[in-house]
């Protein structure tokens, strides 16, 4: 074993685990439609200039900006209407002193004219001429050549996920597949002998599996490919050979149920059978959560979570979580404020002891106004407890409690 | 035409479409795994007690608390170790006065006792017997049976967005497959002479097509199907034909490009066209997105998005993301307060008309540890402003600007 097992801060597990993570990545192509939420894998560059050409933002008329200048309402400019731009073609002519051409929102400039003055700022005298009630200056309602992205810029860096303003980006620079990096997969298991599949009936003493469904939820929802492997007894040799399979056949292995320092506690002695470094830790002083393994086998982490339901969620959502959404396993050193993205004002006291981070189930509402976050009674084995809330308040480890009427920062679900 | 088409607020856009938009659902059967992020068509009632039994929820020993009352380190009470809770099993035998019987977190209490110590607060004289260093009161580290959730208990409501915690309770009370709402069909239409597909190499005076690939993504990413339906020119009978097979496909449709006052609008002559009531709004007082059309034909919503991506994504997540969300366009009347969560300081003086919803695309920061927000400037054509910003700020109708230093709403991407 390679650490002793004191409890880590949330912060020491997160160094820890660093320090073993590998930076490998494994590469793919999918369609543009299939990329969604996926990770890119290099820098995608824009091989020409978006637009081409310029354009205009607006319906109205192309000219020259100093023509327009000093016209207003009292004293508008006039100017002759010499052609009109066509969607989608190449204005044939040029933009005489003088001149004003039609022009449509998106229409190219013609050559010539280097501003669109809005049609609700002309006056059709007839077909053939306007008065312009509103001067315009050089590049107004224009989108010049390779103003949304010129020829050689990053559209979108390595390691960005891509969002549906991003899918735009690549169409309009002409990506049609993307190299993205390969979601990881994430094998689940949970232990006990105790527990059945949810399609049983439990009889007196057994429940049903309940973190391999959080956990597989929790694992696609942070865009990982998880695996159910089904539940193991707690037993040396049946955990080892299972182990051995979901290990091998995926980059990152989940047990639950088997982390609690209790008699039949077997998951820390296999998991660090299996292969070096092995466990790095074993308890992190948090609550709920702290009796949690981190280990790695090989290049391959492995988690023992606690089997109390709420607190396998609040591990997975802080150490498990980073390295699924990650790609490259890179952002485990992230600011947990931008985690707790919330503020609300918590409706009772709390206590907490010094030294551990508290991580409270919370319902959220608006009274007059103001978040509030009502923290929901129970204890962290019940899945209810994690059902009813809205998402997780934070107490840092410095802070012995909070007061009602204090702001916490809050992760909603 | 339904309505007249002065620019509504949001507010009145969403009263219009939710007087319209129909209250059917649509309901199929998922297996568990597949429920993920899908909405429940009906109420989800527990059948039985979870747990079954009363329940340990730490290691130590079993007992009856009275038998502990007044233990402390200095004066630690004895008791007989008579027996063990194998886990998954019923224990054989009671608990009588004195006793103590071995139990793991998860065991099932045996008969007589109600109340489990803390192995930490055991001291074993040998195999026999232990002194007991802390009372325990009647309950203390048990869950109680049907504590979890009790037979005939809601365990989820109908509507409720499933999410990792709701597969865990959804398993824990034996429930293999779910009724879900079948998630809504987007039909998604570019219109635009000037617009080519991103496999395309655009000549002068074209574009690709950018709006399609956003709202794909981001109809996606709110629990819809998303149907991509190509590029239509601006053509009155071209648009007719493909729209009613577009409306007969789907659900719901999104339009995107044609919506312009300009020369070559059409969608909302065609809209109108297609069936009873029609256009019930053309122009919504936000910015940006002012050009919109919202449309019922039948009990189809159809919107006409404008055509620069940033004013078609901001109109999307105001008035269609609701509605693929709802399931059964419930959602509408939402406070806006809480789609826009995050509190962040202002970095720069914003101009906004008295009267306008504005939405700025922001770029999030944290500063000294408070999260600040600072503009993104460019035209909302630039798909660009879109990619580099992590957010949008919020800045309401009754405001005529924000200052820098100010604190303003923020939704993230």
């Amino acid at each position: 074993m390679a650490e002793l097992f004191k409890a880590l801060t949330v912060e020491e597990a997160r160094a820890v685990l660093t320090r073993y993570l590998p930076t490998k990545k494994t590469v793919t192509k999918v369609p543009l439609l299939e990329s969604l939420g996926r990770l890119l894998a290099v820098d995608v560059r824009a091989a020409e200039d978006v637009p081409g050409f310029d354009r205009s933002t607006m319906d109205g008329f192309a000219v020259r900006a100093k023509d327009t200048y000093g016209a207003s309402e009292s004293l508008p400019a006039y100017a002759d209407i010499s052609g009109e731009v066509l969607m989608g073609h190449m204005p044939q002519g040029k933009v005489g002193a003088g001149r004003a051409w039609r022009i449509s929102t998106g229409g190219m400039l013609p050559s010539g004219a280097d501003a669109v003055v809005m049609v609700e700022f002309t006056e059709e005298l007839d077909k053939k001429s306007i008065l312009i009630t509103k001067a315009v200056a050089p590049g107004e309602n224009v989108v010049r050549k390779g103003e949304d992205i010129a020829a050689g810029e990053i559209a979108l860096p390595a390691y960005h996920r891509i969002r549906p303003q991003d899918l735009g980006m690549l169409s309009s620079i002409g990506v049609t597949e993307v190299d993205i990096i390969l979601p990881i997969r994430v094998g689940i298991i949970s232990t006990g002998d105790e527990l059945v599949a949810p399609f049983e009936s439990p009889a007196p003493g057994q429940v049903r599996d309940i973190n391999s469904y959080t956990l597989f939820g929790a694992v696609a929802a942070c865009g990982g490919v998880p695996q159910y492997h089904g539940i193991v007894r707690d037993n040396h040799e049946e955990l080892r050979n299972v182990l051995e399979k979901v290990i091998a056949d995926n980059d990152m292995v989940l047990l639950s149920g088997g982390s609690s320092v209790g008699a039949r506690d077997v998951a820390s002695e296999v998991i660090d059978s299996m292969g070096e470094p092995g466990v790095l830790f074993h308890g992190i002083s948090i609550k709920p959560g702290k009796p949690t393994i981190g280990a790695m086998v090989g290049d391959k982490p492995v988690f023992g979570l606690p089997g109390h339901p709420a607190s396998a969620m609040v591990v997975f959502d802080l150490l498990v979580a980073p390295l699924i959404r990650s790609g490259e396993y890179s952002v485990l050193e992230k600011d947990i404020y931008m985690d707790y993205p919330l503020q609300a004002e918590i409706v009772r006291n709390l206590h907490s002891a010094a030294g551990r981070e508290d991580f409270i189930r919370v319902r959220l509402f608006l009274r007059e106004g103001r978040l509030c976050a009502d923290p929901v009674l129970g204890k962290s084995g019940l899945i209810a407890t994690m059902v009813k809330a809205d998402g997780l308040a934070y107490i840092p480890a410095g802070k012995e409690g909070v007061e009602a009427g204090e702001i916490v920062r809050v992760k909603p679900f």
